[in-house]
């Protein structure tokens, strides 16, 4: 078998065989396959798409590509839920602790924020102390011990993603569903959950530009899930405008707590609890979504899921008098406020701006080796609908930049805040769900 | 500039700018843009194809990565010809000598064979002594001395058509029609020639399966010579069955020697005279084909083309006695009659199966490490059209493989041969002038 005939395969529209992507996948963890081949495949499979046999299989050489890890000492269904990624997207950080307050065990992997996208362990780590590398032993005894961990992926987890994923990200084969589906649930099904919950986002802040393309991807990820044995539900979920009013690692941990405490935006609470209800039934908690989702309102009421977060923070190590008093979080040497320069509804709060502007602020990596400022992002006073009056405060900015580095910035998220006369129709935050 | 972005750009379906295109060549050949980049890019290409501005651009920028070699010293118009390989096609060997000896200077540079298509430099390197790598200054003394000289590229000429399509080889972008127009291309702009034939094949023996596809290759090909300033024509020559009757290095140099004597091979010398005629329109030797034509059968008939050829071959170190008695060329150890098990008419012999089998013989390369066999080969005794009787002989095989290694190709070669009872309609060599 020659790499290049399989390249020439999938170029000319034919199936590639089972022996032809697990050869591709062998040789690529390998090494015996170059870089090159692979790239060139990729974007072969980007234009020519993988049927569902093909992308069961790519997922599966993938999965077991490297360890794959035993949850079975969890006692009870282990549920996990995975975003394919926002801006302000704090949501693992909310739902996990409501979740695991009901009685589910959430044995959460996480990633890091690549671009205008944030990542939950870079948000975890604004918290002082905190550790995200746990090994399998800790993480399990974590979860056994309080229902909750949220921790890095292992190296030895799926090394031909993590192999394939840094090659995409610089060739231009990112957006590929095939390819976006099959990373997304090796990952999720070598860290051995029993239940998946994932969060499909769509809009121009995420990889899925339109409800089209994110449900051929929800739908992807589902087939692959159910034929591989595990219970596995999408939500498709609106990322056209930040999710929440916090967009940075500090900023979003604080928006969370508050959230914790029964103080949380619409939209992050509406997601929260519509996602929660799914995974508690997954997890045999509840019979029926209606009932579960009292159950989640109920552990936010009554203080228990702020609770659960404390004790999953105090378990990896973080300094819990940060939870306790969020004030204590390191602010910004500098915070400049954006207000509106005419009254009207607020229209189009574009994600990727936003999730651009918060990365030059330091709150993000333009590449993997950029370090976070914990404290930078934006703060948004006003969304997509709110009702404005000139001079009322749109978005507060925190930064430690000069001002000649912030000046364009703070600027450009002045201009991407549209004010006009007429009142604009605002999407729910679930927009569909993919079982 | 970022490559990821120019990759994602013609992902997309956009033009690229010839700033775009500039930097993706010079930073290929500078190794600051690595081989997964290029060739996704180069992937990209073939699905989304170029229009006339980018390929003129790239084929610019792949002819200035290197040096550019100046003719001027040569006095009169230069020609080149080029073809897209094929099976048996030593045209070069005798259009060459054809065309100077009727007053044209041919500037060749060839190249060397690969897979199931043979080499000139290959071919011409049977003749014991032959130096086919020339300084450019023997190239242009021996063109003003004789009229013709072939010689292999130079290593400075066109470094990023080197890398490039050693790279596009191995990762299934051979077939795109703006990456071999641009490849053929810039080679032939940087060796200085100011007229240029090329000979775009088509059938299974060559690249373009289709005369469509060899039509818009010509197209494409003519249009960029043209923008840039050189005299360009394309003729699209039949290569569903091989050229002439021979196909391996020594065996197709005696076929060349037969043919300037005047014992050529109807389609060979079909393909030589009107290819020649508008090569010697191009050189302002003649004003139009038809005398041109008479001109090329003339110095065939009196003895002076085969002349120009041992002058080239002397003046190249080649040992000449093997043109005036082609009897010394070495001979394989074992010779394979292969005949006919039926009576009718030859249909259909399929160009690149007796190309393959040619290679696996001995006679080509599968890899650019492999060591050609001079001596082996295969000698068509029939073409398609022929009529023949039980026992007839169809072929006869050279080779110096172990009769293991050559039962089966021996087998493949003999049901290669397809005899109906009806006549098959036999194409003409020259399908198509695009001018």
């Amino acid at each position: 078998m020659r790499m290049v005939d399989i390249i020439i395969n999938k170029r000319e529209g034919r199936e590639l065989s089972d022996e032809e992507i697990r050869f591709f996948i062998k040789g690529y963890v390998d090494g015996n396959i170059p870089d090159y081949q692979a790239s060139a495949l990729a974007m072969a499979i980007l234009f020519r798409g993988m049927n569902k046999r093909e992308i069961a299989t790519l997922t599966d050489a993938m999965e077991h590509s490297g360890d794959v890890i035993d949850l079975s000492a969890i006692i009870g269904k282990k549920v996990d839920k995975h975003s394919t990624g926002g801006v302000g997207d704090k949501t693992s950080l909310v739902l996990g602790p409501m979740v695991a307050a009901c009685g589910a065990k959430v044995a959460k992997m996480s990633g890091r924020g690549l671009g205008h996208t944030g990542g939950t362990l870079d948000k975890l780590e604004s918290i002082p102390g905190m550790n995200i590398q746990l090994s399998i032993e800790q993480f399990i005894d974590q979860v056994n011990d309080i229902g909750l961990a949220i921790a890095g992926q292992t190296k030895s987890l799926v090394p031909a993603d993590k192999k394939l994923y840094a090659l995409r990200d610089v060739t231009g084969t990112v957006e590929s569903i095939p390819l976006i589906a099959s990373s997304v649930m090796s990952k999720k099904l070598a860290s051995g959950t029993d239940g998946i919950l994932l969060d499909v986002t769509v809009g121009n802040g995420a990889f899925m530009k339109t409800i089209a393309q994110a449900e051929e991807l929800a739908k992807t990820m589902v087939e692959i899930g159910r034929s591989l044995g595990r219970n596995t539900i999408a939500i498709i979920s609106n990322m056209s405008e930040p999710l929440g009013y916090a967009v940075g690692n500090a900023l979003e941990v604080k928006e969370a707590i508050a959230s914790l405490k029964g103080n949380g935006p619409k939209d992050l609470m509406e997601l929260c609890y519509g996602a929660g209800a799914i995974m508690l039934v997954q997890a045999d908690i509840y019979k029926d979504e209606v009932t579960a989702r009292k159950a989640l309102e109920e552990v936010v009421r009554n203080g228990e899921a702020f609770e659960k977060f404390r004790l999953m923070i105090k378990a990896q190590g973080g300094d819990e008098s940060y939870i306790l008093h969020p004030e204590k979080f390191e602010v910004s040497k500098d915070i400049i406020e954006i207000r509106a320069e005419r009254g009207g509804y607020i229209h189009n709060l574009d994600a990727l701006a936003i999730g651009v502007d918060a990365m030059k602020l330091g709150a993000g990596r333009e590449t993997l080796d950029d370090v976070i400022d914990m404290s930078a992002g934006i703060l948004l006073n006003k969304k997509e609908g709110d009702k404005v009056q000139v001079g009322d405060l749109l978005a507060t900015v925190y930064t430690n930049k000069t001002q000649d580095e912030y000046r364009d910035i703070v600027k450009h998220i002045q201009e991407t805040f549209i004010i006009k006369d007429e009142c604009p129709k605002v999407d729910d935050v679930i927009l569909k769900v993919i079982r």
